[in-house]
């Protein structure tokens, strides 16, 4: 068994060169240039780790370890577009090097290219495995139209969020699990148990990813605080906030629209303290990362083959970074 | 032996139903939206005609031309997108009509529908009909980043333009057909030859297109003349004079840029005559269509199942809209 960072390393060794042709080098090289922003790859290794907790990896995972990333990298490349995004991990989006035309198209290739990934596989598992792509891929569009939807709307409830994160985030990280598990011979019943763990286990991560906007240690976390503020951007936090708060604070939260930077972030994390947010939201992860254990323990795999996805889970929960 | 109207009937009754779910409405309905504009659905009638050559066409044939059909209308969605195209067919582009992120999702999805109607062929044919779909896929998206290259450039080589063409237009056409041969059960060389046939009958197709613009009827071409050179837009005939016209001619063009849209539409017709690119046009593409007729000629089957083909191939190329 392989832990999560030896999985990710046997990935990078064959993720890492050129995936696209040379010509035309302007729509090639905006495909690669998001590829080198590197990334911990979660959704490929988490694939690996699939097939592994039920049989030895061999390349065809590999292959769809490889269609997840350049999937992935798609969804990040036109999400950018959509959401007019300037900059991704401290660097320039791929429309904002490039040009929107050009980076819609990187995007188009990529997803192709995705394809071109899993069409390597042997044939025997090829249409189950197209499936589940394809319908986490749709899934994933969904997610992202019902975001923007949300963005428009003065309130989103918490059930309909949650919704949204599930299709947005979660599905692609359950389905990489389960493509692995696929690969790797699972039966259909411990497939759906590991979609379910990867699922809950997105959803946890975003739950976090939301914490430590607002809470986290500034030098551990590696960005500013109040990103997430600042944007106005709808969070696990904002939305439990907006359900709970009184008329007093809801209307000092629209005050604090028209303050500067500081005052917006400061305001707006007393009124997340006073609503007692931190802790609701430590609740709400840890309550989704129980049901995503809970799924761990029930597939009937001998434990020692789920250690390394007993860990991974770990390190995600307890990451302030 | 069906011809292309029985075929397009019969490809059409399959294909006019909703191919995406109810909801997120807007995303799907998007989608929906643009299918519902009709069209010849030229290419995946050729596809189930690429198979009748060879043999009788089964439901895969069906699935595929489907895919062809989606994946066509993915370019076109995401082309008017980038070329900020506010009609097609007289009717408000994907992106006029919704906004452009939902309208960028939605050619997102077309494409993974694409890919959906693929799969649900037979193991057998899977690999290589998707490698095929692949390969023009990228060259289509290739073919698109030259055209907006080239739309920047103040000249573009006649060589280069038609390769800019041929991706951008005739490979998806001699794709189709290819694909409906593999199906069909045609040998390597035989498909090689309806690919050279259905990219040269592109590459005509798309002179004739050109020309009509230019010097077509206005009652029986059913859109204003000369609409592509108000839009300044590159075409054959636009590239052509480009290389043989004199200084002074040149010269003329330019100044006409300043003029009203009568007179910049008389002005440049009349250049175009002066250089007798009505002729070259009318040659070029008959040096195409026999191109196309050669390959159809080679292609060991029995005359009379090639008919419905150099048929539609003369209907092409004698079309005035």
């Amino acid at each position: 068994m392989f832990t999560f960072h030896q999985l990710s390393e046997q990935f990078q060794q064959q993720f890492i060169r050129r995936h696209f042709p040379q010509q035309p080098s302007d729509l090639y090289d905006s495909a690669e240039y998001i590829l080198s922003f590197g990334g911990k790859r979660i959704r490929p290794v988490m694939c690996l780790m699939g097939n592994e907790l039920f049989g030895e990896i061999e390349q065809d995972c590999f292959s769809v370890a490889i269609a997840i990333e350049l999937f992935h990298n798609f969804s990040l490349i036109h999400d950018d577009i959509m959401d007019k995004a300037p900059l991704r991990r401290g660097l320039q989006t791929v429309h904002t090097k490039y040009n929107e035309p050009t980076a819609l198209l990187a995007g188009d290739v990529m997803l192709v290219m995705a394809y071109e990934y899993l069409n390597n596989i042997s044939e025997k598992n090829l249409h189950k495995v197209i499936r589940l792509f394809n319908r986490t891929a749709m899934q994933v569009c969904e997610g992202q139209q019902l975001d923007m939807n949300f963005e428009k709307l003065p309130n989103v409830r918490f059930t309909d969020y949650v919704k949204m994160i599930e299709l947005k985030t979660s599905v692609l990280l359950a389905a990489s699990l389960q493509l692995g598990a696929k690969l790797g011979g699972a039966g259909e019943g411990n497939q759906q148990k590991l979609y379910e763990f990867g699922k809950n286990i997105g959803m946890a991560f975003q739950v976090q990813d939301d914490y430590l906007d607002a809470f986290g240690d500034t030098k551990k976390f590696g960005k500013k605080i109040g990103g997430d503020i600042l944007a106005n951007k709808k969070t696990f936090l904002r939305i439990h906030v907006a359900e709970v708060a009184s008329e007093q604070q809801l209307q000092y939260l629209d005050e604090l629209q028209h303050k500067n930077d500081e005052e917006k972030i400061n305001g707006t994390l007393q009124v997340y303290k006073d609503c007692k947010a931190r802790e609701w939201s430590a609740e709400l992860k840890d309550k989704f990362y129980q049901q995503a254990i809970k799924h761990l323990d029930d597939i009937a795999v001998v434990s020692v083959r789920k250690k390394p996805l007993y860990d991974v889970a770990e390190q995600l929960m307890s990451r302030e970074f």
